[in-house]
């Protein structure tokens, strides 16, 4: 048993990247409307492009520069901007097709461990989402490749983007319970960092190839977070989960 | 099949009465603490005095009386309201006993087909708890009873108490559906007809002993409801849920 969590009252994850494979589940549906529309771009790079606008999106939203929308809204104007680059324009694609690929975030893949290890975490862990998903996209995601949550936090209760304070506090708050009894459950340092200075607990998931078999980033532990592990059943075998 | 059903996407459910016996709980768990405190009123219906304030202090939130607050403070400051009518004053009991009892209200038996029902009901539909609890008090009450709920949408996500319109317009908005893809799942007429002028589907389900024995509302359907049934299995079973 690992000390530092022993009065941990609920597990809050962090989604892409650590609980579902984005980079393949965005290139599975992004070939065929490639090729339809004859983009000669790499389906996962062109993944990596969409997923690069994420951060520099949300970051509108955190500077005050936008009010509050929803992630749906924001990958779905990253998507257009993506596909201007490569020449085709936004107007030219029948809206819903946008829209349907657009919900390719919420078609995803669960990495190999994810459904068997939260089930096991379950049995003592009420567990959520804590990520920038918003409700819809993460209760989709969940019945997609059915994920067990009990309950779905994160940014559009609070309103907020990780890493801002905010969603971190108003998440625990809403799961009834201090900081330091909700541990966050990141394959990013910096989600990991962000959420112990709000005194969350931390559990780092190594995931190598989140961003393909070129990954630069998040390939060890960067703090001594209060647990780290290469699975989600090898945090439930640390917490010791039956 | 029901007709009008066919379109659902997600089902809400009122949670107090209509999953949860909260009678029986409240009064199993005020037994002890009546006793120890010799105060000579009956635990049902101490349970039922409790109860009888719970619209009344959303109310106070409803009119703008006073700031959104979560259901958990509403229910605390009641009982302090019913313990001072049997004579006791709340500052001569510990805060830690009040704090206890006040979360007997996470601590409610699902009624006897509740469990099945929903089990049966998740397998077509996305379910969550469309009700005025707050959002860690549903949770610790589906981990007590083993609820299978898929999010906890309802009151605190849309800062509101039904019946006004918008817990059940942010809630659907939440699930990602638009009002008519949601029903409304409930032993209350008074929520369906509120649910039902917001654009959802209704389905009512008969708990006659809610109140007790001597239960006087609620005990028929008041309006043609897309459904109407006597457990969350017959609804499974009308739902054509395997």
């Amino acid at each position: 048993m690992v000390v530092a969590l022993l009065d941990v009252g609920f597990l809050g994850f962090d989604v892409f990247g650590t609980v579902v494979d984005w980079r393949s589940g965005i290139a599975r549906a992004a070939e065929p409307f490639l090729r339809r529309h004859g983009l000669a771009v790499a389906p996962e790079r062109f993944a990596d492009e969409w997923r690069a606008l994420y951060q520099p999106s949300m970051q509108q939203v955190r500077s005050g520069a936008r009010p509050w929308v929803r992630l749906d809204v924001l990958n779905r104007e990253s998507l257009e901007t993506i596909l201007s680059q490569h020449g085709a324009t936004a107007g030219t694609i029948p809206a819903t097709e946008l829209d349907d690929l657009n919900r390719a975030w919420e078609r995803l893949d669960p990495w190999p461990d994810a459904v068997a290890g939260l089930t096991r975490l379950k049995r003592l862990y009420p567990l959520g989402p804590l990520s920038n998903g918003h409700i819809a996209g993460m209760l989709n995601l969940a019945r997609f490749g059915n994920l067990p949550w009990d309950v779905i936090l994160g940014a559009e209760i609070s309103r907020s983007y990780k890493p801002q304070p905010q969603t971190y506090l108003r998440s625990a708050e809403a799961a009834g319970l201090p900081p330091h009894r909700v541990a966050m459950v990141a394959a990013h340092n910096d989600d990991l960092r962000a959420a112990r200075a709000c005194g969350l607990r931390t559990i780092f998931i190594l995931r190598p190839h989140e961003h393909g078999p070129e990954q630069r980033s998040d390939l060890r532990p960067e703090e001594d977070w209060d647990l780290v592990t290469d699975s989600l059943v090898a945090a439930a075998d640390a917490l010791g989960c039956p």
